[in-house]
C-alpha cells in the first residue's frame, strides 16, 4: 500500500467514519477504520455493528486529492489515525506500508509509524439494501423532521422501541412519531408517491445522520426489513432497526378541545426559562393559569418560587389551571419553529396539544402532571 | 430590608462572591452569600472558610446603582441568588423582606420569593490584616507572575505545601517559586522598596484572584502570619496560607551547563504538540536528540511512534540525547512568553533549564526521565 491523500478531504472522511466508532467495542478490529485503496478510490469503512458507515474519496482528474502508487488495504486504530491526521500540517499526507501491517504516515520532516491490523480481520459488512424503492428527501426537510421529533424519544432502555423514531408510510403520506410515553412529537410529510413501511430507527443513530448531512442537498433513504440506509455524496450510513412494535400514538391526541390559547412563542420560552432552575427531584414543573386576561406562570420548590405573567394573543374557553414539565414545554415550543404557538386543552388531566396556526403537519403533545399548590 | 439595585453591577458582584462558595460546605450558612445593606452601600460576603471575599456596591450620586428604602441584612443561597439575578431581565431589581427571612426579588411581572437565613448565623470573618506594610503590583505584572509559575504546582495533596506558590521577599527582591518536585517555575521581581516575608499561597485560590482582577489597574497585597489579602476596587479576597516550609529550590538549578540550545518557541511547541497524543500510562514522553545540525524529536508507545525534526537557531556543546515530559516542556516554553527559548543542559540525567535570552527574571526547570529506546 502506498498512496498520498489530501489532508483536508481525508480528515473530513475520518470525522464521518468516527461517528460509527465505539471505543469499547468487544471486537478489536471495530476500534479501527478499514482503509481500502484501489487505483482510483480510497474507501473508509467503520462500524460498531449497529451503525455502519462507508465513505469513498475519489481520484478526481486534475486534482491532488488522491495519488495511488500501490493498492492495498489495512485496519488502523480510528483514534490514532484521527490524531495523526490532525497533527500533520501539510496539504498532502503519505501512507506507505513499511513491513507487514506497519504503516508509515508522513509529511515533510514528520514521520509517524503505526501498527495496523490485516484487513481480513474486519467483519464483512453488507452495504446492499434489498429494496427496489428508495426515496429522496431534501436535507432541509430531513433535518427538520429530526429536529421536530427526535428530542421526544425516551433516553431510557426500559422500553427500547421508545428510544427510536417511528417512520410509517401509508399511501403518499409519511408519519413520523417519537414518544417517551409522557410526550409525543408527531410530524406528517407529503410524499411524491405511494410508499409502505413501518420502521423504528434508534434516535442516537438518526442524530449521527443528521450531523453528517449538513452541506448535502439531499439524502436518499433505502429501507429493508433489517435496516435503513442513508445515501449522500459518496457516503452511506446504515443502522439497524428496533424490533418491537411502536405504540399506536394516534389515539393519544384528543379529538376535541375545551380551551384554545394563542401565545407568542418567544414570550412563552422566556417565562419558562425564568422557572427552569426551580427543581424538585431534578424536575422543573410549571403551573399555567390561563384566562382571557393573560397567562400566569408559577413554579416552586421548597426553597424558592416564581410568580410571573405574560399577555396572550387570544384565549377561548373557561379559565384553566394546568401543570406540566417546563423542559417538555420548552422543547415542544422550540420544535414548532413558529412565531406563535396554539395550545389546546381538554381538561386539567388531559394532554396539552401544541400546534402551529394553520399547519396540521406538526403536533406536539405533553402529558400534564398533578400539583398540589 | 428594602432596596433596588442595578442588575448588571449586582450580577458582577455575585460572580465575584461565588468564587468563594463551595457547594458542599459543612456549614449551611456558607452555601449562601451574606448581604448587608446600609444607607449608602450593599456589601456581599462569601467564604468557604479558606478563601473569603468581600465586595461593596456603593450608592453613587446621580446613578441608579443602589436605592435603599430600608437597611437590613440576610443570607441567601448563592446558587439560587445567581440564578434569579441572571433570569430577571430588567435593569433594576427590587429586594424586599416579605416576612422574617422570606425575601421577594422582583422586576415588573416577575416575582421570585426565597427563604433566606438570619445574618447572625453567618460566621464572623475578619477582613482586617495585621500589617503596616501592604504593597501594590500592577495587574499585568501580578497576572504574569501567576501565569508563569502557578501551573508548576502539584495537583496532589501528598505534600500540601507543593500545591501552593511560594512568595519570598528579601531586600527589594520578590522571589516566586512553584514546584511539583518534577519541575520548577521560578520568577524574580524587582520591588520598589525592601520587604521581608516568606509565605506559600494555595494555587487554586491564587487562580481565583487572577480571574477576579481582570479589568483592574492594580492589586494591593497585604500579608500577615495567618493570611494574604488582595485588595482591588471595592473588593477584598483573602486566603489562608500553607503552613509547611517551602523547599529550598535555589540549589536545584545547576550553576554550569555543558550544552546550550536556542530554538524558536513556536516550532518547538508545534513539534511537542505533534507528539502529545502518544501516551503510555497517561504520560507523553519526548526524546530530544540535539546536535549542531538540528533537533530530532522522538516519541513512542506500544502502538505508534513519531520521528520529527526541527531546525535550531544555535547549539553549543557535545551532541546530547535527553527525554522529558512533553506536557512539562510545553508548559515551560509557553510560560516563558518569548519568541525564542534558551535550553541549557548539564547531562542526560540532570535538570533541563529553560530561559529567555538576556532575561534572568524567569527560569523554568524540568527533570529529565530515563527512556529505553
Amino acid at each position: 500500500m502506498n498512496f498520498k491523500i489530501a489532508r483536508r478531504e481525508f480528515l473530513n472522511a475520518l470525522n464521518l467514519s468516527n461517528r460509527a466508532i465505539s471505543s469499547n467495542s468487544p471486537l478489536p478490529s471495530l476500534t479501527g477504520v478499514k482503509i481500502v485503496v484501489s487505483a482510483d478510490t480510497l474507501t473508509l469503512i467503520s462500524s460498531d455493528s449497529n451503525i455502519s458507515i462507508r465513505t469513498v474519496i475519489e481520484n478526481k482528474d486534475d486534482s491532488n486529492t488522491l495519488i495511488v502508487e500501490e493498492e492495498g488495504e489495512i485496519i488502523i486504530d480510528a483514534k490514532y489515525l484521527s490524531d495523526i491526521t490532525r497533527k500533520l500540517d501539510d496539504d498532502l499526507i503519505s501512507f506507505e506500508t513499511v513491513d507487514g501491517t506497519l504503516i508509515r504516515i508522513s509529511t515533510g520532516h514528520s514521520e509517524y509509524r503505526i501498527n495496523g491490523m490485516r484487513a481480513f480481520e474486519y467483519p464483512d459488512i453488507n452495504f446492499e439494501v434489498n429494496t427496489t424503492d428508495p426515496f429522496e428527501l431534501e436535507t432541509s426537510l430531513f433535518s427538520e423532521i429530526i429536529e421536530q421529533t427526535a428530542f421526544a424519544c425516551s433516553d431510557k432502555d426500559i422500553r427500547p422501541v421508545l428510544t427510536g423514531v417511528n417512520f410509517r408510510a401509508e399511501g403518499s403520506k409519511l408519519y413520523v412519531n417519537a414518544t417517551d410515553s409522557y410526550r409525543l412529537a408527531s410530524k406528517t410529510i407529503d410524499l411524491d408517491r405511494e410508499l409502505r413501511f413501518n420502521i423504528t430507527v434508534p434516535a442516537k443513530y438518526l442524530m449521527e445522520v443528521y450531523h453528517s448531512i449538513t452541506g448535502e442537498k439531499s439524502v436518499t433513504i433505502a429501507i429493508d426489513s433489517q435496516k435503513i440506509a442513508f445515501l449522500f455524496g459518496n457516503s452511506i450510513i446504515q443502522t439497524r432497526l428496533l424490533d418491537d412494535a411502536f405504540p399506536d400514538t394516534s389515539r393519544l391526541i384528543p379529538d376535541h378541545f375545551t380551551q384554545t390559547l394563542v401565545v407568542n412563542s418567544r414570550k412563552l420560552l422566556n417565562i419558562v426559562d425564568r422557572c427552569s432552575f426551580i427543581k424538585s427531584d431534578g424536575k422543573n414543573i410549571v403551573k399555567l393559569s390561563i384566562n382571557g386576561d393573560g397567562m400566569q406562570v408559577n413554579s416552586l420548590n421548597q426553597a424558592v418560587s416564581l410568580n410571573d405573567g405574560i399577555d396572550i394573543i387570544s384565549f377561548e374557553g373557561e379559565p384553566i389551571e394546568i401543570s406540566c414539565s417546563g423542559k417538555y414545554l420548552e422543547d415542544a415550543v422550540k420544535a414548532l419553529k413558529s412565531e406563535e404557538v396554539v395550545m389546546c386543552f381538554s381538561g386539567e388531566l388531559r394532554p396539552i396539544i401544541l400546534k402551529k396556526e394553520g399547519d396540521d403537519h406538526i403536533t406536539q403533545l405533553i402529558s400534564p402532571v398533578r400539583t398540589y399548590h
